[in-house]
């Protein structure tokens, strides 16, 4: 029987080394004068004749390591080694202010081989500048990549603060299935499944599960992902993207979903600036500002004001293009002071039939998008809760109520006043950072012509 | 424009209610005395003749409402309302101890209709005695029932334990895609999709991508949807479900792998019995038993143990069989006090390319699995983290390495000692509150012959 000696909690949370305890980056600064060895991947390798420089990479960070020519002979970058060597102030002159280990280096008096790797198609530290098709041909390479991993940071935070927020509000997470019957919110934007020996469908959004979800918890959540099968390739869309959705029941009025994403977008905006200030100083990106409220206009004064600002008239376009939402983020920030703005009441004809036509104006209806840096980050709304009403909508949309039946008993068996909100993960991540394409905002994003690797070699 | 004036953080946390201020069902024993007003659905109908009961449930709990028969005339179960009303205590007779409200009850002084309910096709209190084709073809109604809700708040704390032990550990959290290119681990249990013009396939699991991860972020783990298209209908799986997956860099030994699951499952355990006591009391459940530490025994002594205990000889067979987890259970609870157990060395053939032979004895790998209460919970081990080796291997099992070029790069560039784990979340609450069939677990199951409806119905 094998030995049952377990590692501590602790042994696994300040190192994963036991024989050559091994010296997290991070922790280095406070072992000036000691001994140590760390591991990690040789991040550059500089050569100063008599002297050769690792940067030393960890998941906690970069070490500047000092290495006679010798010691260095067999190295190269992405090599993995541990280090021996003691902990050194470096002279005033070399600390690297932009450094958490600028102060400090290792000087090396062993180095050992864990693995080798072969020659790189380029070296990591130009991953910024690497073209997009070749940032996503080498993904495994590149995720290794300071800027990379800024990133992914930033949207880890961006999910975390998401749920921590919705949990903070009594609102119960779940599970939304991918895997779906029908094509139920129309659209050929779809992606069919051999199901054994029928069909099946790749959820567009977990619309009806948060529904159902809300009938049974009132308030619930989830963050899944949602597949659509955009038939072009745009910088703004992915095949498969992360859906942060929400939805919640005795709403007073369709105004409380609003206010919650309010209170969701500025708690995330809070959050990365305080968890991520180095990844948005890496990246040269700012948080979005907000000086007060989040404006809220009606789409048609959306349209009337671009009118008014650029003589372009779209009064009666039935939603705005991708110009007016620059400009009417522009105009916020003129305005408001907000780079962030709630458009509300799309016509009834372009929205979903579940949505919650105006009482007071039943061709527009209770929904809005936020748009953000002249992209749309969420979309929300008010639900019809009627179970009637629902059932008519699904007829004047096209649509078999039949075929929906398993959705429609969320209403049947008694519904009170809801609505919810989706927002895209990689979106709000996109525009926090400025990054060009959202695909950047995915560790691994798929489109028409990716999965992993090109569509092509894949065949 | 529209009122800008939001409503705050503070009152989206205590009620969602603004004209008539709701009270949260958790919060009426604090009101004692005073007028309130509760909303929710009516769960419950007893008539005493001059007297009718209400049990009023919301998200947060349940309350008996006392009434006239003219005030409940026009209601019945499932009907949401606004009930109006004083808090009093309850005759000590009359005092419910099961209940967090069983030591008041609402004196009804008017009743307004919220949303109507059809009639119900069975009483929702009955829910835990219906058949499972019933639970499940009416999901939308049944997750309302008090049993049901319970069992998912148990799986709601299993996942986000699992999240916050492997944040404590520092690993990274991503997200997995679900649509991966080729059919890798190869079996026929996969879902294919008609992916623009050509095919792709549902994720089986996402090893090469924590794989990828733990290349560049060293620990990193990922909860996400894995799907199998299993060919029959068992007790024990799901044709999507929910995988929790780690994978951590730079281990000493295989056996960290075990020591962190080990962590995992019995921070999960804790955590479950601190947080969802009343859910344990109400399906009469107890966490699994581990007196000290799990149990680590070789498959092949794992079968001579069966041997010597049933005389049942498969110590030739390649795997154990059902059987055998159910015996080798009851053995570990027997000799170690431990409802859990790690079953190690599983041969090098019955599992996938990537898994890491015993340098000692090569026909064997440094894999292992978790049973708990006869059932797999767990698989993980150490993985090839050789590239030259890997590429050996990928062809000795029949594979051409170029269709796993993208994957490849993980270990081209350099990796460390590797390896990781998956543990299924359902299967988790399955063990735990000992339902009979994985599909209780799950909001919304999908297998052979479901999709929400029986598929039949779904065409």
């Amino acid at each position: 029987m094998a030995s049952n000696k377990l590692k501590t909690y602790q042994a696994f949370c300040q190192n994963s080394s036991t024989g050559m305890t091994r010296t997290l980056i991070k922790e280095t600064p406070n072992k000036i004068g000691e001994p140590i060895t760390a591991k990690g991947w040789i991040n550059t390798v500089r050569s100063h004749g008599k002297v050769v420089f690792f940067d030393l990479r960890d998941r906690s960070g970069i070490l500047q390591v000092v290495l006679t020519p010798e010691m260095a002979l067999n190295y190269k970058e992405e090599d993995i080694v541990a280090i021996k060597g003691n902990v050194k102030e470096r002279p005033s002159k070399m600390v690297n202010a932009e450094l958490e280990t600028g102060k400090i280096e290792l000087e090396a008096t062993k180095v050992e081989l864990i693995s080798k790797s072969q020659n790189l198609p380029f070296a990591l530290k130009d991953t910024p500048e690497l073209s997009l098709p070749v940032l996503l041909d080498y993904r495994p390479l590149t995720l290794r990549a300071e800027s990379v991993k800024a990133i992914l940071k930033v949207g880890e935070t961006v999910i975390d603060e998401f749920r921590k927020t919705l949990k903070s509000l009594d609102f119960f997470e779940f599970q939304s299935p991918a895997i779906v019957p029908t094509a139920t919110e129309g659209g050929s934007e779809i992606f069919k499944i051999n199901y054994y020996d029928t069909s099946a469908f790749l959820a567009q959004s977990p619309q009806f599960y948060k529904q159902i979800m809300a009938g049974a918890f009132e308030r619930a959540f989830t963050i899944t992902k949602v597949y659509r099968a955009e038939p072009s390739v745009t910088t703004r869309h992915l095949s498969e993207y992360i859906s942060l959705d929400g939805e919640m029941s005795f709403i007073d009025s369709w105004t409380d979903i609003m206010d919650t994403c309010e209170i969701i977008i500025k708690n995330i905006f809070k959050k990365v600036k305080e968890s991520c200030a180095n990844e948005l100083l890496l990246l040269k990106a700012s948080i979005p500002q907000i000086e007060n409220t989040i404006p809220r206009i009606k789409m048609r004064e959306a349209q009337n004001i671009i009118l008014e600002r650029t003589k372009r008239d779209n009064t009666k376009e039935p939603d705005l293009t991708p110009e007016d939402e620059k400009e009417i983020c522009q105009w916020a920030k003129e305005t408001h002071n907000s780079e962030l703005v709630f458009i509300t009441h799309y016509p009834t004809k372009k929205r979903p039939f579940y949505t919650m036509p105006d009482p007071d104006d039943p061709d527009y209806t209770l929904s809005f998008d936020i748009l953000c840096r002249g992209l749309e980050l969420t979309t929300g709304g008010q639900r019809i809760n009627n179970y009637d009403q629902l059932v008519e909508n699904i007829k004047k949309w096209g649509n078999k109520p039949e075929q929906f039946e398993f959705y429609l008993q969320a209403f049947k068996y008694g519904m009170p006043q809801e609505g919810g909100f989706a927002f895209g993960a990689e979106r709000i991540v996109k525009q926090i950072l400025g990054l060009e394409n959202l695909r950047e905002a995915s560790a691994f994003p798929r489109d028409m012509g990716r999965i992993d690797g090109r569509i092509a070699n894949n065949q």
